[in-house]
């Protein structure tokens, strides 16, 4: 393809951004835009400094036998904070209390570009840890993991509550359900993980944190590593001492009496 | 922000990549980036070219009083049909079949890049529609739906199957399930969907139909209509006359007993 200059930069760095963590050689481009590899190598310094400059994300540039380009989306702390202190006023609406203490959050989790920020500041949290897999419970994490994923540029594995024929053989554990105190099952099919997968755990809602150990023990099952996890809001309430994760959202007070409803930054940012 | 004219077309065509379907004024990007709007409307001239020379979408300029930008992602056929020829290959090995004549789906629904390519192919079908909201049925609806969300920047809702403390108040209907002849029911948040909206249904497989006729009848019970319904795959051996759809794969034989396969292209096409 015969392009310009100053096309072949907006076509190349839209490559990148559509391949995250994907090192792609000099020449790839030097062909496909048919120009010398010097050319190709000062365009991409022009990208990096635009993307730095505006915080889209690091490229590293490889010198040598193996030359080539990676691109890592980074998000920096400012931009975070800001998308948190939009999403803390979003949730603190007193409308979302529902029955029994809980609080709808749908509406945030189907709406892509809040998905597409929240899976950017997860992603930024952990992009110095190999992951190779996200994992979610189904069905509000579903998003919430597609969205980390896309980030990442890995997989995602979706953990069921019933069992489905349409998933294969199945491995199951029991867990604990801290809310209501009941044994309960998961479920997740056999051949969508691999031995040796380093996970990142996402959620939607952090209760009483039943859920999340039961996905560890999962982890277990399939001799797979816990990377980290992450859900997208917590309740202070609950009393998880054992539990490591990091939250974007804390709901320090839900009164179902006055429909009040306060919302913090979770510890993202400790 | 003060940056350099090659480096301003990167974060340009960057924003418009994000910001899909939005009216953009040249006078954000004067003042974002210190430059005369002269200047933005010759950057804009140059991030046009390239995008429609590698098919990334199409860009409008608007002159006059609202002046400003849109963009709109498209895919041409041709990569859309690379895509699915090698989705055609993948879904093709024999060891995805599953007993009862059920096809294991989900590591490729939940796999980045191939929900990218899929949601770009479905969206690009349906962008000269209006269409409000993307509808699909849990769980692995809910990638599928999510894609497709991302490409044309509207929400998704999530039916379900079975009722959730958390999603509030809920509309429920009965519909038929043509596979099992069985009657069941599906679920939808009441506040989820606002009435009048235009909403384009999406599946991951497509059978007897039922789980799209049920979804139909929700819309009805929100007022709202349909603009469209896209399955990922469907089984050509059942009969659904009075369905419109559009396919991305058929299915057009399964042979349990050999564990043979016949994968075709679907009527995306036609």
């Amino acid at each position: 393809m015969k392009i310009r200059r100053s096309e072949r930069m907006v076509v190349i760095s839209n490559y990148l951004l559509n391949h995250p963590y994907k090192l792609t050689s000099l020449s790839y481009f030097a062909e496909q835009y048919n120009s010398a590899k010097s050319s190709i190598s000062e365009d991409i310094a022009i990208i990096k400094r635009a993307f730095e400059k505006t915080s889209v994300g690091e490229i590293e540039t490889l010198a040598g036998a193996s030359d080539g380009v990676i691109f890592r989306p980074t998000m920096d702390q400012a931009e975070a904070r800001q998308v948190l202190e939009e999403l803390k006023e979003l949730l603190a609406q007193s409308d979302r209390i529902l029955p029994g203490g809980y609080i709808y959050l749908s509406d945030l989790l189907s709406t892509p570009r809040i998905l597409k920020n929240v899976g950017r500041i997860i992603a930024n949290h952990f992009r110095h840890e190999q992951i190779d897999v996200v994992m979610t419970v189904a069905t509000k994490g579903v998003p919430l993991a597609n969205a980390v994923a896309n980030v990442l540029d890995v997989p995602f594995v979706i953990v069921r509550r019933d069992l489905k024929i349409t998933e294969g053989s199945t491995v199951s554990i029991n867990y604990v359900s801290a809310s209501s105190d009941r044994v309960e099952k998961m479920f997740l099919s056999k051949r969508s993980l691999k031995p040796g997968s380093r996970v990142l755990i996402v959620d939607d809602f952090l209760k009483g944190g039943g859920t999340i150990t039961g996905m560890t023990s999962l982890l277990a099952e399939f001799d797979c590593h816990l990377a980290g996890v992450a859900v997208f809001a917590e309740n202070n309430q609950e009393n998880r001492n054992d539990l490591i994760y990091k939250s974007l959202l804390k709901v320090s007070q839900i009164d179902t009496k006055s429909n009040h409803l306060v919302v913090d930054v979770g510890n993202i940012f400790d």
